[in-house]
């Protein structure tokens, strides 16, 4: 019965046609006090007014001095707090992203919660062996394909470097086709140099029907790492930013200093250089198009301080990640942070519990985005579709946590209560009950709840062998919503490495 | 080198000389709004005036009515809403739980987190063969000396009913001295019956040197199942709180109705119901002994309706303990709240991410006391003390969020900012961050942050086998807070069905 039931409720999703995530605003959790926010907004303004930002190009220079900037004599540039604040009041607040499949874009800004992929995985743990191994263009389809059916996944950042491909252009090219072909969500790709975004966003447009259709359905993002830590622009990530602004192109801005290394070891003092970077990346958008649709991925990484290594799974990054979207919640700015960077190597309780507290705390938070929510393992170096199936269980019900309680007279029904009371002794048989049962309460895909006798008498299934029938039943449907006749003019025109069937031709 | 400084850094802890865990406040994440709080507070108080509470025996009626209680036509008792107030502020704020290590007491209330076991399993996942078998009091014994080695837990609440026990006063002296054995750290035990709680607290009596020293140093608090729900007192509950307020043992009442069979199935119902039902337990406590310490554990439970189960690990079960903390705090009143029960049998990701996000979020909330944090799988039907040691780690991470960002123009140091921009480039080399190493970052004892490359090569060691190393050894050592004059003493006096090796005789 538990199985019919389960059916009925979350029936599963037919490609193109499932439904938009639920979405719901966070911000109950709120890691720091109102001073604390107040003093590191203030520190990440004066460190731009004092210390300002190295590495600026000469066409990126002439601008902010245009725009209000002033350069030290080292060449470095500063920024008056005032000008930070009127970018700040300029910035957009909101911004649409919608998928190719229209109807399943998302609206980012304002603490409303959204789970997507992101970074830059170098190595796939295969399903089957459970051994790890490089990523193929083939994986990045294969996890973008899982992650379109994800009933709680909201968008897609390219998750794997498809390292079969031969040019940093081919690497561009295919992994925006590659996405672009596995899921009509948002979706999200990073470039290799500003001349990149050109063929890309025509190849966009040929998907879309012609003409400059994307600039009206920006269904991708531009990932951007804009700095290179500490206070310095990272010169070609600016010419992108200029390049995809030129295009209509949304972008996403990435800092990710790791706190002891590329930025102060205090998490205070980590915060407030992120921000002032993230601020940054603004007054450049400020000073080419104000108001262009930018959301700032503003990541705190933490170093395990006894290796330098980068350490994503700890209680500091959890917390650090939660501070950050608070504080550009505080600002009104679209926020991306991360969370579900576990340092476990394979889907253990490790890697649960780190992604399980990481997760729900930069929830809580009211992060716009959340990149590295699913399928990343040791320290987002690997990736994996069955972890990615596997954190969507997990997603849905921190969401469910985020969606908070309804407390309404209904609800709150004493009348109800007397008669139970008084009566049949339990609440099972009551209308309400039936009828909050498919709405007060999320039930799992994956996850078992089966008592310890159905469980050992049904052989003790592990959750890795469901998530491989997952993804299994998820890769042997076909995606529906790129219309053939523009796949057919991309494969024409742009040098697509993927066959019809998914794999590198 | 990671291992010599990881060793620098945590000392294996002796018996009987750790130090007290880290304690900090909780309260940042607030799952209600002002009024929602205010709602489900009144409709508490309206519950309590208007259908009150069934099963009162004798005794406490007449003890209530005397404190201005009422009895209805149907023999239910009904509380005004000014008593019930009045009972709330001269409710003991703090409860002092000493252990009996006395420095390893704590001071429960006001929203400071502490981390315990809790629970009443029936089987144990045996770490060796990963079988699951009956609980026995050896399994309680090993259990609670693993508890007292994890240096993230604060204190023990019995987990696990010794099913080799033949009476139930056999079993309730031996739980007891179990535990005191086991343990320094503050406990608690439950009592088959009322006439039970002179004999174990004459055996603490005893272990603390003789006289009524236990009044006085009160290190084990009586878990009482109060309530039956939906509204009803229990019957052996109340009698218990009466004998173990009279010899001075500080109480923890428990009430774990579960949504949509006990209490209603939406989540404000069920909320107010239990507080309700929690807010009876003071007004018995109010009636016998005014300000007698009492620590309300409000543990709202969330049916799984496709089944009817009982199930710990989803959402709405976060979130709903975390808005009981909430509650409480809000009301001053010591709290108790239920987080870590995964439904997974095993310690595996689902396990994980159940566990982290539900202690993450009590935490945050504020819980003064959260039960079940470490240790239990199988919808609290299974304790297990790898999963244990596991969970132990996770909760530090967890307790590295709650305590939060220190903000301080010490740690906003701009010129030191300013010296590695325009000097080395990064962090390492900063006096600040050497200095910050040890207190801003907290490094887990089993989780395993090697790369990918390291621990293949490594041999891919599994999470359960670091723990299965790490409870043979704490099991490898004998605790020696219990005198052992006292232990003499009380193996002359009482039935004592544990040896000297923690083997049942």
């Amino acid at each position: 019965m538990a199985q019919r039931m389960r059916r009925r409720d979350q029936p599963s999703p037919q490609p193109g046609t499932e439904r938009t995530p639920a979405i719901f605003a966070g911000g109950r959790y709120r890691p720091l006090a109102e001073g604390e926010v107040s003093a590191i907004c203030e520190a990440a303004l004066d460190i731009l007014a004092r210390i300002g930002m190295g590495g600026a190009p000469d066409w990126l220079m002439s601008a902010l001095i245009d725009a209000g900037a002033r350069q030290r004599g080292d060449g470095r540039i500063t920024f008056d707090k005032e000008k930070t604040l009127r970018a700040i009041r300029r910035a957009g607040k909101r911004v649409s992203l919608p998928g190719f499949v229209e109807a399943r874009g998302i609206q980012v800004g304002g603490g409303r919660v959204h789970l997507g992929t992101g970074g830059a995985a170098v190595q796939v743990l295969d399903g089957a062996t459970e051994s790890f191994r490089d990523s193929t263009l083939a994986d990045l389809y294969g996890l973008m394909r899982v992650l379109d059916h994800c009933p709680n996944i909201h968008y897609g950042v390219r998750p794997v470097v498809a390292r079969d491909m031969a040019t940093p252009l081919e690497l561009d090219i295919n992994t925006a086709f590659a996405c672009l072909k596995a899921t009509g969500k948002p979706i999200g790709v990073s470039f290799d140099q500003a001349g990149h975004v050109a063929p890309v966003i025509d190849m966009f447009d040929t998907a879309l029907g012609g003409g400059e259709r994307f600039r009206r359905q920006p269904f991708c993002m531009a990932i951007i790492v804009h700095a290179v830590s500490p206070l310095r622009f990272a010169p070609e990530g600016v010419e992108i930013m200029r390049a995809a602004i030129a295009r209509g192109m949304p972008l996403q801005i990435c800092t990710a200093a790791q706190a002891g290394a590329t930025s102060p070891a205090s998490l205070a003092g980590a915060l407030a250089q992120g921000l002032a970077e993230s601020l940054a990346g603004l007054l450049v958008v400020d000073a080419i198009r104000p108001g262009h649709p930018c959301i700032f991925a503003f990541m705190p990484f933490i170093s395990d301080l006894r290796t330098g290594a980068m350490s994503g799974g700890g209680g500091e990054s959890a917390l650090a990640n939660a501070a950050a979207a608070q504080l550009l919640l505080h600002l009104e700015l679209p926020s991306t942070v991360s969370a579900g960077m576990t340092d476990s190597k394979v889907a253990d309780v490790q890697a649960g519990y780190e992604k399980g507290y990481s997760v729900a705390l930069a929830a809580q938070a009211g992060a716009d985005m959340i990149n590295l929510s699913v399928g990343m393992l040791g320290s987002i170096m690997v990736a994996s579709p069955e972890a990615m199936v596997i954190d969507d269980d997990m997603c849905g019900a921190i969401l469910r946590g985020v969606r908070g309680i309804e407390v309404s007279p209904g609800l709150l029904d004493l009348d109800a209560m007397e008669r139970v009371v008084t009566g049949e002794g339990h609440y099972l048989g009551e209308a309400q009950t039936l009828q909050l049962m498919k709405t007060e309460f999320v039930y799992p895909t994956l996850a078992d709840r089966r008592s310890v006798a159905e469980w050992v008498d049904a052989g003790r299934p592990p959750l890795w062998d469901q998530a491989r029938k997952r993804v299994a039943d998820i890769l042997a449907q076909a995606p529906a919503h790129l219309p053939k006749v523009a796949e057919e003019q991309i494969r024409a025109r742009f040098p697509i490495r993927l066959d019809k069937q998914g794999v590198r031709s």
